[in-house]
């Protein structure tokens, strides 16, 4: 019943809601095939999300650096690496059309079906470090009914700092308990549970690609499920 | 031509999307029904919102007080006229379910399908001085295809602040002319159009009441319509 008073689901975006290391690994696949190229895409991408977006939050995290817009802090990375793996003769727009992949990824099989059965019960948002015109680009990509958006840019800071679940309920005016966090990240929903929000971890085995180690939760969360169906079933059958 | 480059069209919400005053009087009326205490229930409905509403939000505009959240600045007001117009035996929750009417107005005839057939081509997204929380139920009640929620809580001051135009355009990323502000407000425009804003006014007769004097428009704007579904064509065959 610990779900009962639950009016908002906010949704961790990137590895949650979007399959990212496909669709970006799809992507550089065309450019092999236009260039000729050979890249280990797997690992350009694993690279460009971990050593390249979450390193730049972190230092936004700890207040090394002020946040900027998510399209430069992947742009910045993009340069690095295509230099690093010798993928040359792009032209500029060329990179920027390849950089703006992360505002078209597409969703994994059970988003669409799963949201929109959960909206019939509960106002649902992204609640993502990307920024609201990425949000907003991923969400007309993949047509997702969301009900608007929370992104970390409204806040200056972002997850999963300490103050930004409690900023998020001030502008949502409501208790934290009747806020649900879903991610499939501990990381996050330690801090939105730390806030006092209510918890859902989604198993979501290949968000790393094929063969990746699946993350280590250290601490039980409100709900575990395997997709926003099951979720969506799990929440009408136990409030 | 001059919409050729609109990606995103921003709404104003209480007039140009919801019809305040039927809502909020037919609200009245069951109140009068109930207690039988008679209530000119079309002048309370204009005092709560011009001497209410407009009047608080003109304070936030020019940096007399702070901002407060929407539902606060209704309930204040709300408190005043049922001592004015001596509407009394109403319970706390009855009160609090009474000022909820403006998280809850209905919309004009033309919108639901004005905005389906904007958003096929355009990003949709209320700009409002309602704050994120009116706005999610408002859109949540009329079932409103918003693709993000634009409020002025975001950036701490009102419409038609000068500079809160350029907030908007920074957090959606793009420059003042892919953005058309919508309203059925000539300040409201004229704040969009100083600040790059393509704008569109939506005549809206109406707003206040039958035999209300129609707003008085000091400046062209780029279209102006009778309603969404006009707005969709007339954007189709110019750009």
């Amino acid at each position: 019943m610990s779900a009962a008073n639950v009016k908002v689901l906010c949704f961790d975006v990137f590895g949650t809601v979007t399959d990212w290391y496909s669709s970006v690994t799809q992507e550089g696949q065309k450019i092999s095939e236009k260039t000729g190229i050979s890249v280990p895409w797997g690992e350009f991408v694993k690279k460009w999300r971990i050593e390249g977006y979450q390193k730049v939050l972190g230092e936004i995290s700890s207040g090394k650096m002020d946040i900027i817009p998510t399209e430069t802090i992947h742009r910045n990375m993009l340069e690095i690496l295509l230099d690093e793996y010798s993928v040359t003769g792009l032209s500029n727009s060329e990179i920027d059309n390849f950089n703006r992949v992360w505002n078209r990824l597409g969703v994994w099989d059970d988003v669409a079906e799963g949201l929109k059965k959960l909206k019939e019960n509960y106002s649902i948002l992204p609640f993502s470090n990307g920024d609201f015109r990425c949000l907003l680009d991923l969400s007309r990509h993949n047509q997702l009914p969301w009900d608007g958006i929370i992104s970390a840019d409204f806040f200056k800071k972002v997850k999963p700092d300490p103050t930004i679940y409690h900023d998020a309920a001030n502008l949502l005016q409501l208790p934290p308990e009747e806020i649900m966090m879903v991610a499939c990240h501990a990381r996050d929903l330690q801090g939105a549970k730390n806030a006092g929000f209510k918890t859902a971890y989604v198993n979501r085995p290949l968000e790393y690609g094929p063969g990746a180690r699946p993350e280590e939760k250290t601490v039980p969360f409100d709900y575990e499920v395997d997709d926003f169906i099951e979720l969506a079933e799990v929440l009408r059958t136990s409030t």
